[in-house]
């Protein structure tokens, strides 16, 4: 394999062949927001290089540090998606189930959230309400309090109705350590349901397109099913939550980065019918389609059977199942075996095709 | 003073008399994010209630929860300021100073930050490096470390060159309770230097005026003042940072809404001689416009000396005085003591002519 097909540059670092824009400005694109390649390179090549510390450097989805003995777990994202309300939800619950689902990878119990919004001058008044109500269920529902915002105001054309940012607060219990940095060769990969629920729910509503059966975003509150997944198993050792990119990005990145390989079955990943046939009609992978309550864990072989019990005993884990193993072969990559028996390199894209789906 | 001059409304909610958006489409004006009225009237009336909590129902520029016998602050802003390079900063330092601001009103110690980038398609890479080392800059000036982040991009058109969101997390040393609820009658106010320097350089530049004289942004990280002050007087009752608004928004909102009055001597304020011109040439009240590096104290009368002493002797204080003083009479309102010997009524305006200060 090489590293021109792979992203795995000659350098040593991961995306060192993925171009910055061809035109001399050298500027942003859509696709540096994507969760592809682009996005992989603008954030490991500008930003997190300059304010390097070892918190940042992990690239989890979440930073932790201690205060007092006590472990804390800090997190930020913003939300541009469009629309701002959509099959399944709206941004509001968006933004925050998304901050809560970034502590919850973490091990973390949700504590405390910020919201911030950016409107765009003639918003009407009863959307924002709409979109804060739904963003006051999903905090009590998800057991975490907003106890600080922001409110900013861009004129008509400087913006796109809503913009939020959730940062969030939680609690890590003693002897939770999850971190992608703790993969190991022989864990189990586990995922807690169908994927691309929420990007082709997102796309289907932007294109007006229909298809039979339901498609609804997955968004959904994961702190309860990861403190399930961890009674079962104290020991798991990492969990992430694949969103823009896909299950794809979430897996390239740690086997390119912490030097592993993963072995998928194609035929164990779950897919809900009506989103299959979707990104047959749309010509998407679903391995890169974005999701929003599917947690992916990689367990220690000793309680790769525990993990997946506790998954389904959950509401929100009814589908899980183990999809692949990490390998200390093929270092660097993800190979997907197919349903007829073949390998396939899982490789990111340099941007993707779904700007703004989350 | 009848309610309709003053803001404070006939059934006893503040800013009660400001009106809706006359349009029946009840839109989001650009005065909504001015930090004038209309701003108050949406953030309390339909953010705050639908969040309500004791946290959140401070309205401090952070809020404080205990972890572990640990006191934390937490605060969230999202900056949106044009032209995002300007004399004496730029988006990058101005949202991490800011937030540590935000932090260090509160008295704690600042410690991790958040950064969340909106960014346009079609801005120069270039023009985020600038911006990201700036921010790093600030954050290595303040001790603070910033390790967790997001970026985001949106289409041409959908956003503007670069919106920043800075959370952060600081720790509140023991024995120190500022709030704007623990402002008495008799407490001296105080302020650490000239006012309206941040407003007028950016409009300055917007306008592309040009005055005798500079001006530029005062955007300073505060949290080492702070320190200073508590260390003076550790029973100071309040700080506050007078941003978008200006002196005048914090003024009026804590005579509203803890039902105090406030006496000011408008010969004490400090205004810089550039500053002052400039806002006559614009039509500006200086008291009404942004500043980024200007606490406000309140301190008991006791202390009233020692702390503007602290204060000068800090490199960003030095032009330190006390400005007026809480009192039992004309609550809900701030009386301005006018050179020539008159009275003024302090009233916000409904929006203000200054978007996207910050």
């Amino acid at each position: 394999m090489s590293s021109d097909a792979n992203g795995n540059g000659r350098n040593g670092t991961p995306f060192a062949d993925c171009p910055l824009p061809a035109n001399d400005a050298q500027e942003i694109l859509l696709g540096h927001g994507s969760g592809g390649k682009l996005s992989a390179r603008l954030i490991e090549t500008l930003i997190v290089p300059a304010f390097r510390n070892p918190m940042l450097d992990r690239l989890d989805d979440q930073a932790i540090f201690s205060v007092n003995g006590a472990r804390l777990a800090f997190t930020t994202d913003s939300y541009v998606i469009t629309p701002i309300f959509f099959p399944g939800g709206d941004i509001g619950e968006l933004a925050v189930n998304g901050t809560v689902n970034d502590l919850a990878m973490g091990g973390a119990r949700p504590l405390y959230l910020s919201l911030a919004f950016i409107l765009e001058e003639g918003l009407p008044i009863a959307d924002l309400e709409r979109v804060v109500l739904s963003a006051r269920r999903a905090a009590d529902a998800a057991g975490v309090h907003v106890v600080t915002g922001d409110t900013k105001v861009v004129g008509r054309g400087s913006g796109d109705k809503i913009f939020v940012n959730t940062s969030g607060v939680g609690l890590v219990p003693p002897g939770i350590e999850l971190s992608s940095r703790n993969v190991r060769a022989g864990d189990a990969v586990l995922l807690s349901g169908t994927i691309g629920d929420h990007g082709v729910a997102i796309l289907s509503q932007r294109e007006g397109l229909e298809f039979d059966g339901s498609l609804e975003s997955d968004t959904a509150a994961l702190h309860d099913l990861v403190r399930a997944m961890l009674e079962s198993c104290p020991g798991i050792h990492a969990m992430r939550d694949p969103t823009r990119g896909g299950l794809a990005a979430i897996l390239v990145e740690i086997a390119t980065r912490q030097r592993l390989g993963i072995a998928l079955d194609e035929r164990a990943i779950p897919i809900g019918e009506t989103v299959r046939g979707a990104c047959e009609i749309l010509g998407l992978d679903p391995l890169f389609v974005a999701n929003e309550g599917k947690p992916v864990a990689f367990v220690p072989e000793d309680a790769a059977s525990l993990v997946p019990a506790a998954l389904r005993a959950h509401p929100l884990g009814r589908n899980a199942c183990r999809i692949g193993t990490v390998t200390d072969e093929h270092l660097g990559f993800v190979i997907l075996k197919t349903p007829i028996g073949g390998d396939r390199v899982l490789d990111l894209p340099f941007g993707e095709a779904l700007p703004r789906i989350c």
